[in-house]
């Protein structure tokens, strides 16, 4: 059957005789019993173990599921450690539900994938070597993409049960008291982390610093922490930030940026006490430096800064500009050690921040919200999964979390080299166009007919260029003309959930 | 039959057939499943609500165990707030499971459970006239009373079932997020009411400062939260704090108090890197004293202070005496205040402070802890529960928690005005005397034959009286003779668990 954007989900791939995969962006009031973990009590004065594969021999059986965290993100060699001894273990059919994947952990995946180890992947995302195989068929049984916001709701209803948690820290002391921000592979905030954290049946704690007893402040907690190991290193400071705190000289990013700019303060949510998210990368900090000066011009001054942070965005909390930090993570050293000495700067974890089966999360609160596209439809259905040629090369992230602000923007070139980025139909549906408000090109912007009041406003703002998307579809196909459609096999090798577990899309093998 | 304490626990009160009531202190290392709220979802902007009785009606139903913290103490205004509510509404048979109940909600109680509309009672302690009219017999089912960890434990486990959490704050945002450390009726730690935050299925948050969105530090978060209501006023600042700051100029106190440090000082664990826990009052502020000096003198430094925390346990960390403080509760308004500016001040639940059945709490890493006692009987079990009247007027607090230290001393005056301290039975075991180590007394010590070790070292210390604990019973005993039994009815009015959840005691209804 067709899914509400349109897309066909087989029928052995529904949850239960009513599902009807993707419906709508509303979450509504449900009430959800949550699971809790196992928990085996300890006294002991030590958690510390020997080693890695001790401690992999004494939690892992066949069968389970075992996640990390990707804070360490391309400097993380925590991930390689762990999975290196599960491997030789010889374990077998095990689910990998990771918070996400980067691209250090690629080839082990691989290899575990083409050993039987893991035969199941939940995860924000993947690319490289790993996205390659998996949607050249290599994995057993479909990977699930979930945003960070599903994922926490995965964890709390129990649709992602963790059997052991490794998670990597920057320092702990030998009860597994740890933070994000000290050490020398310090990243900030534990936000995706703490789920596992509070959920996981068995949490290693894996650290390269240990600290005197009782270490604080305690992000992650002794209660919740039964194994401590201490290795040489845990990542690579230097790959760990995002290193993209420069600002873009890029003009086509930098126009991008001014017209991201001009939505949002010409916009009606642009006054005293708005909330932001504006995301990393080149053209998300120029839109930050854009709207600092907005700031000051207008005397307004933001509530608080949400998602990924940025030192850029720290800045503005130390000028007054915005009143609260809320890092769910950390981009670069900068936000990751700031947070350590501001109270205005809070750690939130993955649910907090984008769970919409909670008791309301900052992502409800949120007025603009700035996001990326790989692809982008003329239903606004934004694609940040696969690539032109089908393979899966990306990661969901907060995307359709985000989206849910009063204001989602979508700040993209119309073309990238000789691929158009705004398309007739996205390869894959990630986030619906109905939470999509505006998207921003080099060339212009268009905003989403159900906005009518926005089309009124922003209509009306000097240099502002709109079209209707369908305009700036045809204007990336006559610069880069119409691809032919990719061929894709019957065998489905990922299902990309929305934030409310439905099935919004799947992702099929890819011919050769 | 009889437990290990030699209490007669009645059949019909144990809670299974393999149930003998307390076995021992050593928790083991059971698996246990926790529980998990039931959570409705919601995406609005505000959780603030009109009033109290909006709130009632809208969560509370017959039957239901609702629950309050008590970390304003003799200050709270919610309890009778909200108390008033729910009488007044007509609710019956519901049970009441606050943290502990302080005097200023005695006799709003005692209505509620003339009327019917309260008929189980499980908390820390009771004193005045819902003491006396407990011990009378005029709740329906037995009070359970529980310690601070014990309930910890019920709660995660599910033995006590929270369906509606009514708490008070000093500052909150209209989605719930508050801590205990800013507003007028500021009290610090929230420690005992993060158990509820975490567990309740509905939470109601009641604050007299409604602060600007996000509210930070979130020690409760917006994602715990279902209401929020303003009032105008939750507590006096006046009666919050414990008033106890002041250095006792009592002999007796003062001598308790050099004889506490010089079993400390002398005892094997006194050397750098300690941990202690001292709780309040006149006598425990003088030990703070003496054991600042001496550790200037010895030039030791402690790891950390925990529990209950003063302003003078503050100023070991400011002096760098003491290198981490671990506040479950703070007892004044120098503790309370100081946390918010302090990383090295940790804020931590019930749980960590003190459950056995998680993976590690603080008490299991306490060197020294300094209690209080009512009664201590020959077999060094303590009595912090019932006069010598037999009459409910204490509380477990963290008292069995704390004992599970290396080195637990129980201070106490031999004789209080014409009634015994040292006795050849306690009128209620709370905390067996296999986990007590040392009394101290204004005339000298008694240590626990199981401490040979303590008694060879103690020796040696000049001018520290060691007797035998017969002996300060009999030197009690001719200071104001021997009371006549108490005579008791056979009806149980209250049991007392200890720290596992196993019986300890049971109190039976005084005769008038």
């Amino acid at each position: 059957m067709k899914n509400n954007v349109n897309r066909e989900i087989p029928d052995q791939l529904l949850k239960t005789q009513n599902d009807q995969g993707f419906q709508m962006t509303d979450f509504g009031q449900p009430t959800i019993q949550r699971v809790a973990p196992k928990v085996k009590a300890q006294t002991g004065p030590s958690k510390v173990v020997e080693s890695i594969k001790q401690v992999v021999a004494a939690t892992v059986r066949d069968g389970m599921t075992i996640s990390f965290h990707h804070h360490f993100r391309e400097g993380d060699f925590v991930f390689n450690m762990v999975m290196r001894e599960v491997i030789d273990a010889g374990y077998q059919n095990l689910t990998l539900a990771p918070s996400s994947l980067t691209n250090v952990m690629n080839d082990i995946v691989v290899e575990a994938i083409q050993k039987g180890t893991v035969t199941n992947i939940t995860s924000s995302g993947m690319r490289g070597s790993l996205g390659d195989a998996v949607s050249h068929g290599a994995l057993k049984n479909p990977v699930i993409f979930r945003s960070h916001g599903n994922r926490a709701r995965a964890i709390e209803s129990g649709e992602i049960k963790i059997d052991v948690a490794f998670l990597g820290v920057p320092n702990a002391d030998e009860m597994g008291n740890a933070n994000g921000m000290n050490g020398d592979a310090a990243f900030g905030s534990l936000g995706y982390a703490l789920m596992d954290a509070q959920y996981a049946d068995k949490l290693v704690l894996i650290t390269d610093s240990l600290m005197p007893y009782p270490n604080t402040p305690a992000s992650i907690k002794q209660t919740q922490v039964d194994y401590v190991v201490k290795v040489d290193q845990v990542g690579n400071p230097d790959k760990i930030g995002s290193g993209a705190t420069r600002f873009t000289k890029d003009p086509k990013e930098l126009q991008i940026a001014r017209m991201v700019n001009d939505v949002i303060v010409h916009s009606p949510y642009f006054k005293d006490g708005f909330s932001f998210q504006t995301g990393s990368g080149g053209a998300a900090l120029a839109v930050t430096r854009f709207l600092r000066q907005a700031m000051i011009d207008n005397q307004i001054k933001a509530s608080f800064a949400l998602g990924g942070i940025t030192k850029p965005t720290v800045d503005l909390l130390e000028e007054g500009l915005v009143n609260r930090v809320m890092d769910v993570q950390d981009f670069d050293k900068g936000a990751a050690s700031s947070m350590k000495n501001s109270p205005a700067q809070q750690e939130i974890d993955a649910s907090w921040y984008a769970d919409p089966a909670n008791k309301g999360a900052m992502v409800d609160k949120l007025d603009v919200a700035i996001l990326s596209a790989l692809e982008i439809d003329t239903k606004f259905n934004v694609n940040v999964m696969s690539g032109s040629d089908g393979v899966i090369r990306g990661a969901i992230g907060g995307h359709q979390d985000a989206a849910t602000a009063k204001l989602t923007i979508i700040s993209a070139p119309l073309v990238r080299g000789r691929i158009a980025t705004v398309v007739p139909d996205v390869t894959t549906v990630i986030t619906p166009g109905d939470s999509i408000d505006v998207l921003v090109t080099e060339i212009g912007i268009a905003i989403n007919p159900k906005r009518q009041d926005l089309i009124k406003t922003l209509s009306k703002v000097p240099g502002l260029p709109i079209y209707s998307i369908e305009e700036l579809q045809q204007k990336a196909e006559k610069l880069v003309g119409r691809p032919k459609p990719l061929a894709f096999k019957d065998r489905v090798v990922a299902l990309a959930e929305y934030r409310d577990g439905s099935l919004i899309d799947v992702i099929k093998e890819v011919e050769d």
